[in-house]
């Protein structure tokens, strides 16, 4: 046991994945859910994911060790925000957004004297939500980024490492302000180049035809990232806004480099631009 | 029987399978296949794909109704070059390249009188290579693009017409320009936003991690296709040069308009921007 009362405020994917990955190891005594949507909260109870439900949230946070928030990465300031006065001493606080350093700025400054926050990132998910999609092995062997910020202490970030590895997790420790740069570029990057490219290729005029149509599976596959869901992006390109500017802008240089290098027929400069870039390709596979 | 006597100058995955796809389909007597790796030329007549092979170009198209060249795209000006004095009266040359403007601008004044040039581009393919991975199948269901220039009739347009169409293509013509501009939209400028995307963040600098280390899943799907063979890009790049620099200015532009509104913060512009580009995404599959 490595906690006595644990409480997961919004039971979708990832939280209820997270509290049944805790169930399953037996390092948690009693789990409270909370969620805004009254009928995926039923369900977490009545698939067993959580073993109390609350319509409250104040009450739900009441006598937690450990408060887990797993919400929209632009509605966690505000939760906590509304949370903080419910806090019992001593409780600490976490969350599982992909954008940190904001995140972790503003809930340091939220948490009551002697609470605790310390900033989560599970690297894991699929294309599933909700509690119905949660299962216990989502977060096994996957990576799990801790970002510690000024209220976070020793005592605090080893109980939710201690927690994050219990569910099977890869733990690591990083300043909130790299995770988001490495973050830009690894994801946030990738699908706003996505989102751009389709966005290009479908407003594309080549004399009136609708280019999409000639789309086989090649174009359906690079662009699948495209059909996340468009609040969660417009969120995370906010959220993380200067790393992924200039993670945007290492892009545009890259790919002016390329135009220069066609544009001027450089084929020696065109066989090594993609064969380094084949290089990284595979050296990550 | 469509024709009598077929040849096959490259029979690798696509030269391969359309000889076994005409073969399957009774529409050709008898099939020659040229290869300028005599291993894998061996191996395509003993797997049965063709009925006889040559080592010398000039003899394999002697007597041929038909000459298919699947060999790499900018190749394929300098073979019909070299067989251009040997092919027989009233013979039809055509291709399988994914360029074609270029091709058949060059292929059409190479063509001795009587012979007739047909642009070709089956959308087909597999990660697979050489003779051993042709399947009679590989055409079913899929497009074949017919651009046909000055040297194609209306007779030899419809002989290629019916080959592709017994091989179990969906067969439609198209201006070889056209053809260009579509496929630097929705392959060639994928391939070069692919390339770009790992190659930047291959070479991002976040304090000196190795970005790319901390990838999953999501960015190896969507730079699977960064892993092509950089010589064939090299000269795709090449030979569709001005519609890929259109391609690529038209995706710089909407790129500067996302970066404007992240830049800006412009909530309602990101959500139409991410919004329109995921209805693109969802109407294609």
């Amino acid at each position: 046991m490595i906690i006595t009362r644990l409480t997961i405020i919004g039971v979708g994917l990832i939280g209820g994945s997270f509290a049944l990955a805790l169930r399953k190891a037996g390092v948690v005594g009693h789990i409270v859910g909370f969620d805004t949507n009254p009928d995926n909260l039923r369900h977490a109870r009545d698939l067993g994911i959580v073993d109390e439900i609350s319509q409250d949230v104040l009450s739900a946070v009441s006598g937690a060790d450990v408060v887990f928030l797993s919400v929209p990465v632009c509605a966690i300031a505000s939760v906590v925000q509304t949370i903080s006065p419910a806090l019992p001493a001593g409780c600490i606080v976490t969350d599982g957004g992909s954008v940190k350093a904001d995140v972790v700025r503003t809930c340091d400054a939220l948490m009551p004297r002697g609470c605790r926050f310390v900033g989560g990132h599970p690297i894991a998910g699929t294309e599933h939500s909700g509690a119905a999609a949660a299962f216990p092995g989502l977060f096994a062997g996957k990576r799990c980024v801790l970002t510690p910020g000024l209220t976070a202490d020793e005592k605090s970030l080893e109980t939710v490492t201690r927690l994050w590895a219990a569910a099977g997790a890869d733990v690591c420790r990083m300043e909130s302000g790299h995770h988001d740069r490495i973050f830009a570029e690894i994801s946030h990057l990738p699908h706003a180049i996505a989102y751009t490219l389709v966005r290009a290729v479908g407003t594309a005029d080549v004399e009136g035809e609708n280019v999409l149509s000639y789309t086989a599976g090649g174009f359906r596959d690079f662009t699948r990232i495209a059909s996340s869901d468009p609040a969660m992006w417009r969120d995370i390109s906010l959220m993380n806004r200067d790393a992924l500017l200039a993670s945007i802008d290492g892009f545009s240089a890259s790919l002016a480099e390329l135009r220069r290098r066609i544009d001027s027929s450089d084929r020696d400069g065109l066989t090594e631009f993609f064969t380094t870039a084949k290089k990284f390709r595979d050296e990550i596979v």
